[in-house]
């Protein structure tokens, strides 16, 4: 059972695993807490003692062993449990999802897309079949999908999110622009990369 | 000229200037730190720590007023200036970027979009026509270009990423699923919508 971590330190050590999965099929037996940083933008002091707090990963001096690093990330994160996923709307979005390493991310299942377009139905992407939107509860509840993602047009995406949290899933990644109310106990990420840009752009580096 | 802003407060003003364009957009006059809070994820109480720095914009227990701080974070961000942007990659996600208010953020103005493929030369994307991947040195130069986005396969996003630095761009917001290795000055985001899941599902709420 994944342990409950604060919100800012899961996100750090998400990115922590994104970069050991990475130098594993990369081949590297080991990493530096300054490798981790350059890839993550998080300084190298937080790296080592996020992950000072998990345990050790390697000899002192050595850099962690990527192998055990990975190993104790996925189990901190919860991410050696397969947690379902759905995707609304098979769009450009939702297709280039299922056509990336998202589909085959550890821990991460995506067991559905959904489509309200008729002639989208149907529709083979990736290894899943465009279902229609009227089958988006059913579905939720049969496979307990517990994240979604967001990828319909602004106007669609608040009822998207109310049906989403109706049938139990508790994370949302929003792709649309709408910015989405939900009940505590439901957590959003909006992808922004103009925000992102224009943050970037005017902060200190 | 924007004030330089530690890297979390230029975040979180990106996030509330999200959410102030969008309730000016939905003709709402004010909004409450309660209102902000629910929309970016940032606790009320920062929300008004962090505002509260920068000025009033209305009357005490009335909530802010959009327009007054719409106006006043632009300005602390620099979004009242333009600043060229480049996309690298006319695939789903560059086309989805041109189609979506990406393009119409203000503070952005996107002036090129490239490609490596001759079959998607020259076509149509949004306002612009998609240039070759040759040229993209010439016209980051020309139009003084300080931000890029990375739409290309995995395999190419290192190889853009250094080329986009090497003519000038200093913000890279990254779509593929690579690690970028940038030098100190240059900031990346990496889009990961996995591991938000992931860090979302395993964090308490």
């Amino acid at each position: 059972m994944a342990e409950r971590l604060r919100s800012s330190v899961a996100t750090r050590l998400s990115r922590y695993l994104r970069v050991a999965r990475r130098a594993e099929k990369d081949g590297l037996a080991s990493i530096s807490s300054y490798e981790i940083a350059a890839y993550t933008g998080v300084n190298p002091t937080q790296v080592r003692r996020d992950l000072s707090a998990f345990g050790r990963f390697g000899k002192r001096g050595s850099g962690y062993r990527t192998d055990l690093l990975g190993e104790r990330l996925r189990s901190i994160l919860g991410a050696d449990q397969t947690r379902a996923v759905v995707i609304v709307g098979a769009g450009r979005v939702g297709e280039a999802l299922l056509g990336s390493q998202f589909a085959d991310t550890q821990g991460l299942e995506v067991v559905a897309i959904f489509d309200i377009d008729p002639r989208k139905v149907g529709k083979t992407v990736g290894r899943l079949s465009v279902s229609p939107v009227s089958e988006l509860e059913r579905q939720v509840k049969r496979h307990g999908a517990e994240g979604g993602v967001i990828a319909v047009p602004e106007r669609s995406a608040q009822e998207v999110a109310d049906r989403l949290v109706g049938a139990g899933v508790r994370a949302l990644v929003n792709y649309s622009e709408a910015l989405l109310k939900v009940p505590s106990g439901v957590s959003v990420r909006t992808l922004d990369p103009a925000g992102e840009l224009l943050s970037m752009l005017t902060q200190d580096v």
